[in-house]
């Protein structure tokens, strides 16, 4: 499997993703029709793209839902991570793309077609963006780093907010940038020290958590076990040094 | 005074802020010493220039802090703003640019040379990115949009976070992008409702507050007063539709 190819094949979802006639679609058809369509466009491209390359790898997403795959390999792919940011034109959606062998995520490829940033990671080869190796962060204490927050599971905001007080009292201050595989994409190249949220389907963290991993950060749930590629989850990721100070504040 | 001019002259400080020799610079001196120079170089570079433009015009500024100015016109800089994303390469940070006279902003420029977007406005024209205009978003309501909020105050970090719990509840999500030049910014040209934070100075809001303005939004602070330009304030700058339910939550 050749990773830059298939990164050249995520790149060409570029048009689809911003090539925003916003204005006319939604006026006709309501803002939610716009982002399916997107959706369902992205999907569609490159469940097609990787089928001819692949014609034996099944695909595992929002679509299909969770469901037990009864084949050694399977692709795990979110189309558009962030559909609320793409809502609103906020700028920050992503495509995220892994490669599931034997239960593990063995490539991971996130996209953002707005800043021309690709993430990318093949199990044991490190972690690139646009092609540069990229490393978490040195931070050695969640004080010297900032951290995103994710919002999901919105019956338990009261706790995800007590556990957002807690975290940016004890670290530089928070980030919420409103794309759970962005978030990861930013704590492996340094940018933040880790990132978690309550819950995350396997399409939303699958990509990430191989990117944060290879780039020498820690992922896991927050009691510190790790992920199942075919399961949702709570996620924590970070530089590494900072997760168990994270978890602690987490619990 | 040439709004277009001086928009160029903004831009000529991308090589300061995005060249980024952090890893030599911060190895030898400590990254608080790169972001501080970072700082000073576009704050030196701007003064020049602008005092070729217009040499009698006088600054307001971090380095100055708040003091009555003596002079009808006065320029308001934040040379960085968004300074602990500077820090971390958080990749969004923005030079905020403002024009004073007789107490009322009457032209604002904000400049991410991270993406190449450029915010402007002069007052009674419309505000523009990247030359096009730009509007507030159409929200009704809250529950049609998202809201960026801003931690300023950690001595009052418990009460934030209980507001930031509040309009989540009452919005779609909340976003936190860590500069609050930019989140006036991108509330003007529609990506989230509006945002708020319990302190900015004047180099902080200045320039997004007339963006807004123009771009057809509400700014206040947070009982609905006008904010002067001269002074610290609480900020809450919106699309106006949702304005008042927004400070109604704040209260």
């Amino acid at each position: 499997m050749d990773i830059q190819h298939i990164a050249t094949l995520v790149r060409e979802t570029k048009g689809i993703i911003t090539n925003r006639e916003m204005v006319a679609h939604v006026r006709e058809k309501g803002v939610a029709d716009y982002v399916t369509q997107v959706d369902i466009t992205v999907q569609e491209f490159l469940k097609d793209a990787l089928y001819k390359l692949a014609p034996d790898i099944q695909f595992l997403g929002e679509e299909t839902g969770l469901q037990q795959m009864n084949t050694d390999s399977y692709w795990i792919l979110d189309p558009v991570d962030g559909t609320t940011n793409l809502m609103h034109d906020y700028q920050h959606s992503v495509v995220s793309l892994a490669l599931c062998q034997r239960n593990e995520i063995v490539a991971g490829i996130i996209y953002d077609p707005f800043h021309e940033e690709l993430f990318s990671a093949v199990k044991g080869e490190g972690s690139f963006l646009n092609g540069k190796p990229i490393h978490v962060s040195s931070a050695q204490k969640l004080s010297e780093t900032i951290i995103g927050v994710g919002t999901a599971k919105r019956e338990q905001a009261k706790d995800n907010f007590a556990r957002f007080l807690r975290v940016y009292e004890n670290s530089q201050d928070i980030r919420r940038i409103g794309s759970a595989a962005l978030e990861l994409a930013y704590t492996a190249c340094g940018r933040q020290g880790g990132y978690f949220e309550a819950y995350l389907n396997p399409w939303d963290y699958a990509a990430g958590m191989l990117i944060v991993l290879e780039a020498g950060g820690t992922v896991s749930d927050w009691r510190g076990k790790n992920l199942d590629p075919a399961q949702g989850s709570q996620v924590a990721g970070t530089n590494g040094n900072v997760h168990d100070e994270l978890l602690r504040l987490l619990a």
